[in-house]
Order: C-alpha cells, then structure tokens, then sequence
C-alpha cells in the first residue's frame, strides 16, 4: 500500500475517532450501553444479536443499529424479536464509522434505551480499525474460519473485549484446536474474554449473558 | 461514508487499473495466466490452491503470490508444494493491489511461469474492488457463511468469473441450499460458473480443474 494511501487514512481515523468520542459521551450521558459486534461474513453475528436479544429483551430497552453493504435481510430477522433496528447500508464500504452511527443514534430516543448493539459489515479487518463510541468490543471467530486467524489478522483480535468462539456445535467436523486459539488469541490480548459458543444451540452462550448483564449494571451505576 | 471519502477511493482506483492494465499487459507478453483467488477468511483459498498445484504441476509451471496482512502461515503451506512463492503482507491493507503485484511480478521468471495463483486477502469486500492485472476473478464461499452472501456482498459475485462453493462436505451440518445459492449468484451474474467442492476431499474438484485447464491453454494459444 502506497504512503499517500496510509496518509489519507490517518486523516479519516483522526475525524473518525472525534466524532466517536461525541457519540460515546452523547451515551454516556443517557446511561446507554454500546456494544460493536464484529467478525468475517457468516461468522454468526446476526445469530448471536438475536439469542441475546432474547434473553435481555425482558428486563432491558434494546435497540440495534445493522450494518450491510446492501440489503435489509438482517434486520428483517432482527425486527422479528420486536426491538427498535435501524438499518444502515453503507453503499459499498467495507465497515460502519463513526458518522454513520451518529444518523443513526439521532433516530434512536437515549433516554428510553439500556442497551444498543451494533452488527458491525461482514471484515475481519477494516472493521477493527474504525471505532464508532462503542464501549465494548465484540468479535466472532466460527470454528469452519480455523484457528490460525489471530495470525493472520492480528488487529481484530488485539482491539476486542471478547472473543466469541462460535460454531461449537461444529467442532467434530472441523479441524480446530480451541485451546491453541486462547493461545494465540491471549499472546496477543491477554486481558480478552474468550467464550466458546454456540449461537445456534444456544451452548456456552450463558457466560456470553453473564460478561453482558455486568456490562449493562455497570453501565447503570456508573455516573455520567 | 463521506464525499470525501469517495473521492479519494475513485482516484485510488484509477491509478489502480493503469498499473494492473500494464500487469496484464508483461503477463501476456509471455503467455502466463493470471488467476485472482478471493474469499472471506478462512473459506479455503488456501486448500484449493494446494489441490490445484498438485493436480496441476506436473504439466504446467505455477508461482504462487500470497497476499497476508501479517504471518508467511500459508506462504508456508503452499512452497511445501515445491513451487515458487512470493508473500506479500500488506501490513494491515485489507486488500492486495496492482501495485503490489508489480513488485511480485518483478521476481517471478515469466518467461518460465504458465501460471501466476494470487491469493488475495480475506476479505468479501474489499478484495473485489480492485483489480490485479488478472485474467480472471475466481470466489470461494464457503458452506458455513450461509446462502445469503450475494445479497449482502453483491460487488464479489458480480465480478467473479467462477464461484466456488467449498465445503460441500459439510453440507448436513449446516442449512444451506446450493441451489438457491446458484439462483442469487446467477441473478447478479449470469456468465459466473458455479462449481460446488470441495477442496478438502476434493468432491467436485474436477469440474475446477477442466476449467482452468481450458483457460491455460487459451492462454497459450493466444497471439500476444
């Protein structure tokens, strides 16, 4: 990648992260919780937003923001769990920004939310470099992607606050080592929650809630 | 995404495509054929790769780019084959480019390759944007990702001039249709070929195979 490239898009992060420390105090202020879901295409996002929207819906006002190249396909299913979903379509762009989440949380009502999540484009990479005033990182590595992917795409795993293995239920057909991927994974972010999950059987999915419900208190208590 | 933004890409692109134009142009001069593999992380470039140097080398000789936001893992992998490669890592670009691929091509023997791999970066989005210098465009989508990517990436299957549909050997675990696959890839591209594989077993393999070998051989035959 040619410098001019690299200088450009120090510009872009430098405008990015200020109008994502403004979205991140405008939450702040509402006592909202933002958490950004990433991970490759088809790594289990949408599954995963809706198990948990699930269990919080309850007892916490959830709203969630997607983000697609094109389409509405996600946030169809998502509106079928009955929350608030704002879709964003990014028109070609490999990840959401700050800006985007900025349109959307104008059309979110703060003071009747706990907690917004973010289905982050489909990119292992471009995604990781984009901060949009979440307050917690969220990524997915799938079991079928394989275990070496700390490797090979070292800055996703180094920004999330979680690690969500998902697609255990998969592991007998798949040639992964779980405990080689905390390995890597822990080298690289030691202070990373890892939890082997399945979004789709719902295992292992409880420490996943448990990590997300201390967030939420948190995010409750904590004085703006 | 901003305007501004846009702007900066388009002029990006432009430089982009004279470089892959001039590319193109040495690759045809010696009759070498290009191939561009894409897919997300972890779909199976790599494995395709290594079951088409094996099928393939005997006849014909092949060099292989590998395209690596960091780590040679697959650089490795790929010269246990015993053919010449050359690794790129883009040091955090989520794509390769034309001129990246000028500076491969410099240390590759063109007067003694038939064939150039280039293994792109994982990546659905990107990747698909910018062009090599290739012949041809070839995606992998794996079984796990699910049947919707075309609708949610359609820029890829757009541009690809085959999809591979791999992990066919795990098709009972997951709930995919390959036919309702087909039917999307063909609505956006009705000239792409649509291989299911794959590249693990090698199921369906040949049907890749009698394809590239009719595309080396036109290669060849081609007054340059």
């Amino acid at each position: 990648m040619s410098v001019k490239v690299l200088t450009i898009k120090e510009d872009i992060l430098g405008v990015n992260e200020e109008k994502a420390r403004i979205n991140q105090e405008l939450m702040d202020k509402h006592h909202v919780l933002m958490i950004n879901v990433m991970s490759s295409p088809g790594a289990g996002k949408t599954s995963l937003i809706m198990q948990t929207i699930n269990e919080f819906k309850a007892k916490n006002r959830i709203t969630v923001i997607e983000g697609d190249i094109a389409s509405t396909l996600d946030a169809d299913k998502v509106s079928e769990q009955a929350v608030p979903v704002i879709q964003i379509n990014t028109a070609g762009g490999c990840h959401l920004d700050a800006n985007m989440i900025k349109e959307a949380l104008d059309n979110i009502a703060l003071e009747q939310t706990d907690l917004v999540l973010v289905e982050n484009v489909g990119n292992l990479v471009c995604t990781a470099e984009f901060v949009l005033g979440e307050h917690k990182k969220v990524m997915l590595l799938s079991v079928p992607e394989g275990d070496d992917k700390p490797y090979k795409y070292p800055l996703m795993f180094t920004e999330a606050d979680v690690v969500l293995v998902n697609k255990i239920d998969v592991l007998p057909y798949f040639d992964f080592d779980v405990s080689a991927l905390s390995k890597a994974v822990s080298g690289l972010n030691p202070s990373a929650s890892i939890f082997p999950v399945s979004a789709k059987t719902g295992e292992g999915l409880e420490q996943w809630f448990s990590w997300l419900e201390d967030a939420i208190k948190q995010t409750k208590n904590r004085t703006a």
